[in-house]
C-alpha cells in the first residue's frame, strides 16, 4: 500500500522497484504475523503498525523532501553517530536495512561468509537497491567499531558516499580528545552536505531533541520493565518501537512514544499486563537488533517468558544517556559535552569495557529480572570474546544466563525455541523452589 | 633432547614439564618429516634445524639469564612492537607461540570456537602451560589492532601480566601523533620492568641491531626470489628461518642469516637451484605464519611449486622497512623514526589500506612471480573482507591467484593439497602455452 503510492519516487532513487516490492510485502506478512495477534496490545501501537505500513513508502517521501531542501540525509549502523547534529541541521539521521536474511546471498558475491549478517545484510541491501533509505542517503556514516565493518566501508564505497570516523578502542584521556576532533570534523562534513553553516544554537536544538526522544524511550523502559508485577507491553512490542526510533520524524516520534506511555501508566495504575503473574522476566544483552530480526523476542514470548529490556545498541545502550547542554557557549564546550555522552557507550569494541558488566548486573537487580539471554550474532567477535568475562560475572551473582549466537537463516530457529524453553522452564522450576522454600 | 636438560628450569617457570615434553617431541617430529628430507639443502641450514632442537631448551635457557640480570623478556603476537626498544634495553623479544592446533582445544574453554586459530592457540599455551616462552616473559605485550586479539587479552590477563597498545586503524597525521605517543609509553613501561634507565644511545644501538637483522633478512629474500632462474634455498626453509627470527637471539641470528646468504649466493654463481626448471614460483599473500604451521609450504611444495617470498607478517611485511636514524639527537626525534617505519606496515586492520595492493603487485612484477596463494586463517575479517578488493585488482592485472582460508586442523590437508595442485596445473599450462604461442 505505502510503496504502491510511491513507486515513482523510489524509482527515482535508484530502488530496484519490483524487488523491493516483493520483498516489503514479505516484511509485512512477517510483521502482521508475530506482532498483530498478541493479546490486549496498547492502543498507542496503532501508530506503529501503521509506520510499518509506511517504513518503505511515506517516510521515504518525507526523507525526500527534506533532501530537496537540502538538508542532510545521513544513513548509519552505529549509534556512535552524533545524530544531534544532523538534526541540529533539520536533517534526518536513520539506521539503515540490516536485519533481513533476503539480501545475505547477494553481499557474500563481494563479502566472506564468516562474518556478522548484519553487515553482509546491510550490503546486500546497496547491492540489490532494496533499501530505499540506503538510497536516499547523501553519504552513509561508517566507523571504525568493529573490524568486518571497517573493512566493508572500503567495498561499499565503491557502490554508495561513505565518510568514515574513526572510534578510538580505548577510553584514556587521548582517546577520547581524538574523538572529539572526530565530532567536530563530522559537524564539518554535515555542513559540505547541506552547503550551508551550522550554528552552535541549531546545534542545541538538535540535541534537545534527541535528548526529548531518548527520555521517552527512558520512560518506556520504566514502564515496560520496572515493575515485576505488571507488564503493560509486550518484549516486541517495546523493540519494534525502539527500532522505529532509528527511522521516524524524531518530534512525531517522541509524541507516539510519550502518548502510548501516558497509557501504559495508566495500565500500570489499573493493574493490566498483557502477560499472565509470575512469567519469567528476562533481560536480552549483546549485539543489535536491526528490524525485521525479531527471532529471539518471538521465541522467548511465545514460549512462556517475557522480555523486559534488551541491553543493546537497539535498546538500552541507544537512550540510556542524555547530553548536558547547560550553560554551554562554545562549539568546542558542545563538543566536549557530545563526546562525554557518547564514551558513555559501553560498546564490547572497547577495551577494557569492565563498566558494562557492572551496568548489566545493577539493571538486572533494579529491574528484578529472572534471567538473562546473552544474544550475539554469528562472528560479532568483540561480543562473543567478552561473553565469556559477562558470563562468569553474572554466575558470581547467581544469575542464570542463556548464551545463544545465531545469524539472520531461519534454520536455527526451532533449536533456539528448544534452548530457550529449557532455559525459561529451569527459571520456573527455580522460582517455584523458593516460593515453597519460604513457606 | 634440549628440554630434557633443561626440565627444571622449565619447571621453574611454570611450564607443565610432561606435557611440553610430548608436544615438543611432537613438533620435532613434524620438523624432522617436513624439512630434512629436502634435497639439496644448503649447509648453513645446519644451524637452524640445531636451533629447532633448542627451540624450548637452550634459548630458554638464555631468556632467562638475561631476566635473571634484570634484562626485560617481552611476548608478542604482532610486529607492531618496538622492538628495537627491547633490544636497546639488552632484552629479547620474541613471538609466542601460536601456530599449533594442540593447545586449541584448551583456548575454547574460555574464547569462542570462531575466532582466529592463532589466537586460540596462544591462549591455549598459555592455559596449558607449554609454552616456554609464554612462562618466561616479564609480559605479554598486546596491541588493539584485531578485536578477537584486543578482547582476547582481557582474558589472558587473568592468566598473565599484558600490556595494551593503542593501535589506531586509520594512518592520518593526528593517528599518527597518537601513536608516536604510544612508542614513548612503550619505553616508560620497559623502563619500569628493567627497574632502570633506558639512553637515547642505548636505544639508538637496539635500532641498528634490529635494522641489521631486517637487512640479513632482506638480503635472503632477494636471494630466494629475485632470481627467476635459480631458487638457491626452498620457500620452507626460507620461512622457518624467518619464523627464527622471531626467537632467536638476535646477534647471533643475524650472522647466521648471513652466512647462509654467503652461501646462496655461491649458490646463485653456480647456478644450483632446489627446484627443477620452469617450476612455478608462487607468492603467499596475507595472514601470519606461526610456527609449526607449515601447512601451505607443504602443501606447495610438496605439489610442484615453489613458494619465493611471503607477503606476510612472518615474512616480507616485517623485515622490508628499516628506521632511519641518521641524525637523530632526541628521543622524541627516534620515537618519530620509530612510528615512521612502524607506519609503512601494511596490515589490513588499516582503513584504508590502498598501498598493500599496490605493494603486492609491485613485488609480483620484480619477482616475475607465476601466481599467488592469498592465504588466511580462518575469521580473520580483515583480511578476508580485504580480499575482495586485493583479487579484484590482481585479476585487472592477470595474476592467477588461489584464495585459501584455513585453520590449524589437519582436516582440510587433503584438500588444500588438490587445490593447489590443481592451480600449480593451470599455472604451467599457461606457461606452455604462452612459450607455444611465442614460437
Ligand atoms: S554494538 Fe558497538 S559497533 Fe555495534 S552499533 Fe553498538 S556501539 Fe556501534
Ligand atoms: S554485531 Fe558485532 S560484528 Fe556485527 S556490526 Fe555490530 S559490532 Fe560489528
Ligand atoms: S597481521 Fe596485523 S595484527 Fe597481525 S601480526 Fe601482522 S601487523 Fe600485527
Ligand atoms: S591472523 Fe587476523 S585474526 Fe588472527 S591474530 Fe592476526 S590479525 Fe588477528
Amino acid at each position: 500500500m505505502g510503496v504502491e503510492q510511491h513507486k515513482e519516487l523510489l524509482g527515482s532513487i535508484g530502488v530496484d522497484v519490483d524487488r523491493h516490492a516483493k520483498m516489503m510485502a514479505m516484511g509485512l506478512d512477517a510483521y502482521k504475523a508475530q506482532f498483530l495477534g498478541q493479546p490486549n496490545r496498547p492502543k498507542g501501537m496503532a501508530y506503529f503498525d501503521w509506520f510499518m505500513s509506511e517504513i518503505q513508502g511515506q517516510r521515504i517521501a518525507e526523507i525526500n523532501q527534506l533532501r530537496a531542501e537540502k538538508k542532510p540525509a545521513v544513513g548509519t549502523f552505529c549509534i556512535f553517530v552524533p545524530e544531534e547534529i544532523v538534526v541540529g541541521a533539520g536533517g534526518a539521521c536513520y539506521g539503515l536495512c540490516g536485519g533481513s536474511n533476503a539480501t545475505v546471498a547477494d553481499a557474500e558475491t563481494e563479502l566472506p561468509r564468516n562474518i556478522c549478517p548484519l553487515i553482509k545484510s546491510a550490503h546486500g541491501f546497496k547491492l540489490q537497491r532494496t533499501c530505499a533509505y540506503t538510497q536516499s542517503s547523501d553519504f552513509i556514516y561508517g566507523e571504525t567499531t568493529c573490524e568486518a565493518k571497517k573493512k566493508t566501508w572500503e567495498i561499499l564505497a565503491k557502490h554508495h558516499p561513505v565518510h568514515v570516523m574513526n572510534i578510538p578502542h580505548m577510553k584514556r584521556e587521548k582517546d577520547l580528545k581524538m574523538w572529539q576532533e572526530e565530532i567536530a570534523e563530522f559537524k564539518e562534513h554535515i555542513e559540505q552536505v547541506s552547503e550551508k553553516k551550522l550554528s552552535l544554537a541549531e546545534m542545541i536544538e538538535g540535541v534537545k531533541k534527541v535528548n526529548a526522544k531518548r527520555s521517552a524511550l527512558q520512560r518506556l523502559d520504566a514502564l515496560r520493565g520496572m515493575n515485576p508485577d505488571i507488564m503493560p507491553i509486550s518484549g516486541k512490542d517495546s523493540l519494534f518501537i525502539t527500532q522505529v526510533g532509528f527511522m521516524d520524524d524524531i518530534e512525531r516520534y517522541t509524541q507516539k512514544v510519550n502518548e502510548l506511555c501516558d497509557e501504559l501508566e495508566e495500565r500500570v495504575r489499573e493493574g493490566v499486563s498483557v502477560f499472565p503473574a509470575n512469567t519469567p522476566r528476562i533481560m536480552i544483552l549483546g549485539t543489535p537488533l536491526a528490524p525485521p530480526n525479531w527471532k529471539i523476542h518471538t521465541a522467548v514470548e511465545s514460549t512462556g517468558g517475557a522480555i523486559i529490556n534488551e541491553e543493546s545498541c537497539i535498546g538500552h545502550r541507544y537512550y540510556k544517556d542524555n547530553v548536558d547542554v547547560e550553560g554551554v557557549t562554545s562549539e568546542d564546550e558542545l563538543y566536549a559535552r557530545l563526546m562525554q555522552r557518547y564514551s558513555k557507550i559501553d560498546c564490547a569494541c572497547f577495551t577494557p569495557n569492565t563498566g558494562r558488566t557492572e551496568k548489566i548486573v545493577q539493571m538486572y537487580k533494579e529491574r528484578k529480572a529472572d534471567g538473562v539471554i546473552y544474544y550475539t550474532l554469528s562472528f560479532c567477535h568483540t561480543y562473543n570474546v567478552e561473553a565469556h568475562l559477562v558470563t562468569e560475572a553474572l554466575a558470581k551473582e547467581g544469575i542464570p544466563c542463556l548464551v545463544i549466537e545465531s545469524d539472520y537463516s531461519p534454520e536455527d530457529a526451532g533449536q533456539i525455541k528448544t534452548r530457550v524453553e529449557a532455559f525459561l522452564e529451569s527459571i520456573s522450576f527455580k522460582q517455584k523452589a523458593q516460593a515453597f522454600a519460604s513457606k
